[in-house]
């Protein structure tokens, strides 16, 4: 499939988190787990994830792959106002075509400094640079932009920053059938429900099952997650799944 | 490179989350940032990180592309009894070697469930499948072993399981030259700082230099990270990037 297209309704997304301190384990990233769990509510399907470094040719060659192969891209990290901060000349690179400090983005930041009486420096004036092409996406915290050029969307790593981008942006996107899902805890072993649970799944193809082994309080458990967007086939389904773990006594409560 | 070749005292790794879960968002990754510092820690460097769904192509793809570029690869993720666990399989795939139930492992395994009279089910056996010629790596939580086949770090997913595998398997491996590092915490925003940290960076291009911001209290400040694995030019650079903190009064404490 080429960028854009989807099979039926399925819209997927790709993630990159750009940035040496994650790789090094300085800082601990928080904006994969935000960014899948929102794609999962809003009908996006979250398909691949990369950590890469702050080097322009691994940024360039993560969001070439995974922008033809997934409906959106979204990145976080690397937008401040340091040298190392590549991300934007990485994507205008990505796509060859050309970045330049942005007018919408000096009309939006301009005031902000001058409102707070700070010089807006040449290092501020580096996040104004936008590739060509791109739309912005608002920074309702830092007022400094983040954009979406084609199915690339460029955001902050700094959580609380990334967070309000994401809301700006995802009224801009288009969303598939929602993936449905329904948990089943159980204080069983991963190991004692998989025989039933392999089964189910060849008889229930279209509903993916899956299982959470926990250990809690020196004991093992199992999430057992069933997800579909089929709303009847996931309940048909679960009442099966549910049939067969309380002829074994399984089924909690 | 070819596999195993490393640039001087340079040792790096990539490293692969394997699993549904974390891209639906259901459960959020720990293993990243346990596995990034730890790397640090030992004198490895954390190149890349991939999440990647429970499906065969991919987590191959994903295997073959880090391992030849990388010093080792650790895998985190779908080494359960359930038939979504596809690891084991995949990774043999990746390496074109057969795979099946290990005497090995069935020596470690057999005990552990007579001892607690559990029956040592297909499913449970199904744990005991490790790829011809890889080395076990144990596992003194749960007993299920984790596998080290050519560079290639093959672990469970649930951190505390994670956690005693690295422990086993790290005296195995070869370690470069530790990546040291000076923070200097700032009261600036990251924009202030910027003209400063780049005119060091060209000063010592040996001497990384990354810029963190933090948004705390309603204001925003930078934490500075000076890194080298030569400590006496870390020093001399954390000095000169201090004095220059210094005149301009940005210095704490």
């Amino acid at each position: 499939m080429s960028a854009h297209e989807t099979a039926g309704d399925i819209v997927t997304a790709g993630m990159i988190v750009i940035g040496d301190e994650i790789l090094s384990g300085r800082t601990k990233d928080q904006n994969i787990g935000y960014i899948a769990e929102h794609c999962t509510t809003i009908g996006i399907q979250l398909r691949e994830v990369r950590v890469v470094a702050d080097v322009e040719a691994e940024i360039v060659e993560a969001v070439n792959m995974l922008r033809v192969r997934n409906t959106y891209v979204f990145t976080t990290g690397g937008i401040g106002p340091t040298h190392d901060d590549i991300t934007a000349d990485s994507i205008a690179a990505a796509f060859g075509v050309p970045i330049d400090i942005d007018p919408r983005a000096m009309a939006i930041m301009t005031p902000y400094y001058a409102e707070r009486g700070l010089e807006f420096t040449d290092a501020r004036k580096r996040m104004a640079r936008i590739p060509e092409g791109a739309e912005l996406i608002a920074n309702a915290v830092s007022n400094a932009p983040g954009f979406m050029l084609d199915n690339v969307i460029v955001m902050a790593g700094i959580p609380k920053v990334m967070h309000m981008m994401l809301d700006d942006v995802t009224p801009r996107l288009k969303t598939g059938k929602k993936m449905l899902s329904v948990t089943i805890p159980l204080h069983q072993p991963e190991s004692e429900i998989s025989a039933l649970l392999g089964a189910a799944q060849e008889t229930w193809p279209d509903v993916s099952m899956g299982s959470y082994p926990f250990f809690e309080h020196g004991k093992y458990g199992t999430q057992l997650v069933l997800r579909a967007t089929d709303k009847a086939r996931l309940a048909d389904a679960e009442t099966a799944v549910k049939g067969e773990l309380e002829s074994r006594g399984w089924l909690e409560g």
